[in-house]
């Protein structure tokens, strides 16, 4: 039990970071009166959908709660009650905070970011945006943790119970990610259709009516829905160790994942102060080197954790849990890796596809879905060897202690994911405030940065969520006492099929919500400019709330559907094809979850970059028919990218976590 | 015994249907000096691309073949040798002939449907036209069962030996539809862009030297391929199922196949002939009464075979087998009106979507592929059921059994199948050949019906390459003995991960093959319009073999690397992973390649269709911004339809039976 205490420990160093890093940023000078108001506007943007959705997730989390009291009059004698609705709720809450005190402080890093850029130049900025940042990914971890810790020790560490609080991280998330991702490119491409192509005028132009819904958006997907994205997967690989060590009955193993989770906080704020304070290289080389930094502290303090407290199982390796989670280390790096290469405009992929784009938007989006498709291949390769050989060094357990390794440094990936949209919101500000254009260069240079870390950031969601399904997945049958799902079966076969076609289908439905946001924000941001007299000369201000209310009320009517499906879908297949059946649409899910949410965010970002490496004078460069194809292009790329990409993350551990937390109901009829 | 020469006579009333149809064809006025010069030139590109694909199958084979007779030196005792590549070389034979027949026949229809169309109207033009398709499948049905039996007969049913029979057919089939597919779209898209889009003039038009290979293309990809594909699936369903009876050791269960498949040829016969000579209904309707027809006698004499010669198996029901069967069918059909109903403009999906064109080409190109990823659902959850229903009346014979009920009326979708290149290059030739208005409406008019009875074809071939894939599967692990393969099992796990990606990758390629050629043909193009005096005045003709050999060279250099993936990674798979974690690659590989298939196939459909809709006039109509929007949505989907998506058909099935032809060395170390 140490390590619990060793972890809450932690977890309260975490949130004492997150204070010192609020203050440090609130205290910084926010900018003129023009500044400031934009940066309002902004921040009520936020608040508005942040308030809006609490109301459905609340309903959703309440009702859900109910129903898990409710199991044990359903089937007496079940392990689920209110205990478990205790932990979900718990989960629910922490996530949600999470979400909150990062979007408060993100909305509130932009105006001083942009302003640090021209008072402090690209250092000062830097250090603004990163702690912006570091605010959100801080307080996952330590929210996500302290509660998880809270809740073992209240519920003595019984897993039917605890793994309601992955359950309710996840439900959060559910709604963070889809509708923050309905919300944030339905907003983007009403904005860019009608202001960039039809009016002729910049992005970010404050005439139009849309460019806050957007910056809004930018934080609302971006910082809330990647950080509960994380949140979820770092609680599930932790929750789903725990769970397998709790069937292998090894008390040794079930503590040492708080421990590595403890450790990899400390490694995590190290990492941010180290670039705060002491990163002096560019910014790209300086984030680089504290990510390094935190994934090299935590592999170090894993060897120690292992060497010290889990005692050798037979059959495997001594040191096998920490090669379990070095594996994991591994293939969460080189996913990495291998999603910058393919969206980046430094090498062939992005290049190739900007020159096609030459001959036409057709081709440019059958490029940029091909080099999509083609970046599957070695994040996939890697994950099916460090699944193989994680669990040659330690079963099942190591599967999961993979999943964790992987996660451990979710703190510091978070901060720097949830730099990109502060910079990028900054750069907004610059344009709308219209200050220097020197510092407008300075928040576009902290912008492409923000691009390349966000890729990476993509990749590494998605592979975790992959490996954190994996690990629910492997707890799920390991606690339903399932060792065999045997495709032979009709039963699973029928499973894998249905399962397999569950991701197309939510594709489908996110699809279609954006484009309906979009649809409406492009008659209404038409209307505005028609009907508001010196709008379009400047002389008059837009109506951007309506804009705002739009989005907010498309993203969370888009994705209530998928949500549905998602949550009913493995209580159905429980029922209707038993555990087997069950465990094989979970797998199916994941198979093709995984394809597409890699292929959708690289090729999102492919999309995105070419577009970008046009502009950048290649090619014709803005204004040229090869520019127009890669316009239209990204219009394809950004939806997959930022929101249907992401929510198959969730719904893909949505589903497997669903699947544990109520397996009682379908063991043993 | 019995069972296999009545089989053997069907085969042969197929072949002398073929005879009496094509001299019927022959016989038929070919048209005026233009157009027989125009059929020609589209003989010649066929040929010319024929040829020169058959030098490379040729070494293919011969390679494979060589490989299989020395497997018993790499391994002795193993159930591979000379026979089984004599087996393998018989089925590459007869897929090889069966093409070339139906393409030499389906390239001289066209003229000569164009004809009848001036001077018989719109009966006479149908009748020549399916007359033509109704060749090529009844020439697929009789070739390919008559060299099935005769292998079967020689070498007394040996699945180790009459598998290879399939692996053959396969191995074709890859050529054809990817190869195919490749030529068919490269000719196509670059023809358009810049034919109709740069340089203005129609499309079919004489002056476009790409035009004749875009003509060839409809031959080479939707004659040939289509062909070769549903030729593999409909030998691999009855290998399937006898390789399942042979382990089982029930004789009876062996020849019951051979029956199912006899009768439903001779069925098919008799719904061509209703077409041809009695069908006087809309050509639409004719043909969907022909196909009923021919199901219907299937299903009534499956029930008199499965009655007379089938032993009741303990623990199913007396008629499972005829159950079985009858699952099979229905699945066929709901597949097929599910690809209709995403893909025709009568309903409300294209409708949306020509609907969305309005709003860009980005949003149409969204649109369409929610569509496809939509279209998904309703196929997999009836596969599913049909998968667990088909086991239950009859264990994993029962699954190869359904889709032998599924294939059994081959013949007669082949037919219909076929009709419609052979209506659309009629058109063609209508259009270049400057024949009288009224002529093109007419054949305007087949085609439409063409373009629907396509999609169907597509949604049945995708559907019944799934099923025969599992029908594969099960034979491949019955036949190993492998009656576990379990996702809990890590080796399992990282097949189904990697298996699931292998589409992927295989669409990426074949995505970048297409754009090569057409990149290729368009720079040919331009040159010819530039370099050519009196060639966009019509004075003088376009060099089109060219054209034809750009995209001969381009389909088979891009099949190659693909093509040499698919064969590879399952025997790399099987040595690495062992027999359990091949099953489990295969599964991944048959799930993803499922979905993909299934979306790319309607999601082209309706991307053209939607274009085809707003030429009707709605929207905008011709040369609106919604019409130029839904060009390039139609662009996106052209290869999605008919070159990637087929061939994903090629790719599960060819996984599976090189499997289970190979299977022998990875069994027992």
């Amino acid at each position: 039990m140490n390590e619990i205490y060793l972890a809450i420990g932690c977890s309260a160093a975490a949130l004492l970071t997150v204070v010192f890093l609020a203050r440090s940023v609130l205290k910084r000078d926010p900018g003129n009166e023009r500044m400031t108001r934009i940066s309002r506007l902004v921040q009520v943007g936020a608040n508005a959908f942040l308030k809006r959705e609490f109301r459905y997730v609340a309903v959703v989390v309440v009702v859900v709660a109910a129903l898990i009291c409710a199991a044990p009059y359903l089937k007496p004698g079940i392990a689920l009650g209110w205990k478990t609705a205790v932990a979900f709720l718990a989960g629910a809450l922490m996530s949600w905070c999470a979400g909150y005190i990062g979007m408060s402080i993100a909305t509130r890093a932009n105006s001083r970011t942009a302003q640090a850029a021209s008072s402090a130049g690209l250092r000062g900025a830097l250090s603004v945006a990163l702690s912006g940042g570091a605010v959100m990914g801080m307080s996952v971890v330590g929210l996500a943790l302290l509660g998880l810790c809270l809740i073992y020790i209240l519920f003595k560490g019984d897993p039917a119970i605890v793994n309601g609080y992955a359950m309710g991280a996840s439900l959060v998330a559910l709604f963070a990610r889809s509708g923050g991702g309905i919300y944030t490119k339905g907003a983007d491409m009403g904005a860019d259709l009608v202001g960039k192509v039809e009016a002729g005028i910049p992005e970010d132009d404050p005439r139009n009516p849309a460019v806050i819904a957007d910056n809004v958006g930018d934080n609302v997907g971006d910082v809330a829905g990647l950080g509960a994205d994380l949140l979820e997967s770092y609680v599930e690989s932790i929750i789903a160790s725990v769970a397998i060590a709790s069937v292998l009955g090894a008390s040794t193993l079930q503590s040492a994942p708080f421990a590595i989770a403890g450790a990899g906080i400390i490694a995590s704020i190290i990492g941010v102060l180290y670039v705060k304070f002491f990163g002096r290289q560019r910014p790209q080389t300086a984030l680089m080197i504290g990510t390094y930094i935190s994934a090299g502290l935590t592999i170090v303090a894993t060897w120690f954790i292992v060497q010290h407290l889990t005692e050798p199982r037979e059959g495997y390796p001594a040191m096998g849990v920490f090669y379990a989670s070095v594996a994991g280390v591994l293939c969460g790096v080189i996913i990495g890796l291998t999603s910058e290469y393919f969206t980046s405009s430094k090498y062939s992929p992005v290049r190739n596809l900007a020159a096609s784009s030459e001959t036409g938007a057709a081709v440019a989006v059958t490029e940029g879905m091909a080099v999509g498709m083609q970046s599957t291949a070695i994040p996939l390769l890697v994950l099916a060897i460090a699944v193989v050989l994680s669990y040659r060094f330690s079963g099942m357990y190591g599967v999961a202690i993979a999943s964790l390794g992987m996660l451990a440094t979710t703190g510091m990936v978070v901060s720097v994911d949830s730099y990109g949209p502060i910079a990028d919101n900054a750069g907004g500000i610059a344009e709308m405030a219209e200050m220097d254009p020197d510092v407008r260069k300075i928040t576009d240079n902290l912008d492409a940065v923000g691009n390349t870390t966000a890729a990476i950031g993509k990749g590494f969601a998605i592979g975790s969520a992959a490996f954190a399904a994996l690990g629910l997945l492997s707890a799920f049958m390991k606690s339903t006492g399932v060792s065999l799902v045997n495709v032979a079966e009709a039963r699973v076969m029928a499973g894998v099929l249905v399962g397999g076609m569950l991701p197309f289908l939510f594709s489908s439905m996110l699809f279609r919500a954006v484009g309906k946001v979009a649809f409406q924000t492009i008659a209404e941001v038409r209307r505005q400019f028609k009907e508001i007299p010196g709008l379009m000369e400047g002389t008059v201000q837009p109506d951007s709330s309506t804009c705002v209310d739009i989005s907010t009320r498309g993203a969370i009517r888009g994705m209530l559907l998928p949500g549905i499906m998602v949550i009913a879908v493995p209580v159905a297949g429980g029922f209707i094809l038993g555990v087997e059946g069950l465990a094989g649409l979970l797998v199916g899910a994941v198979v093709t979850g995984v394809m597409l949410g890699i292929q959708f965010a690289n090729s999102g970002g492919a999309l995105d970059n070419a577009k970008k490496y046009i502009e950048e004078g290649f090619h014709g460069g803005k204004g040229s028919p090869a520019h127009a194809a890669a316009v239209v292009g990204d219009t394809v790329g950004d939806p997959l990218k930022d929101t249907v990409g992401p929510s198959i993350n969730i719904l893909i551990k949505l589903m497997c976590v669903i699947s544990l937390v109520l397996a009682p109901l379908f063991v043993g009829g």
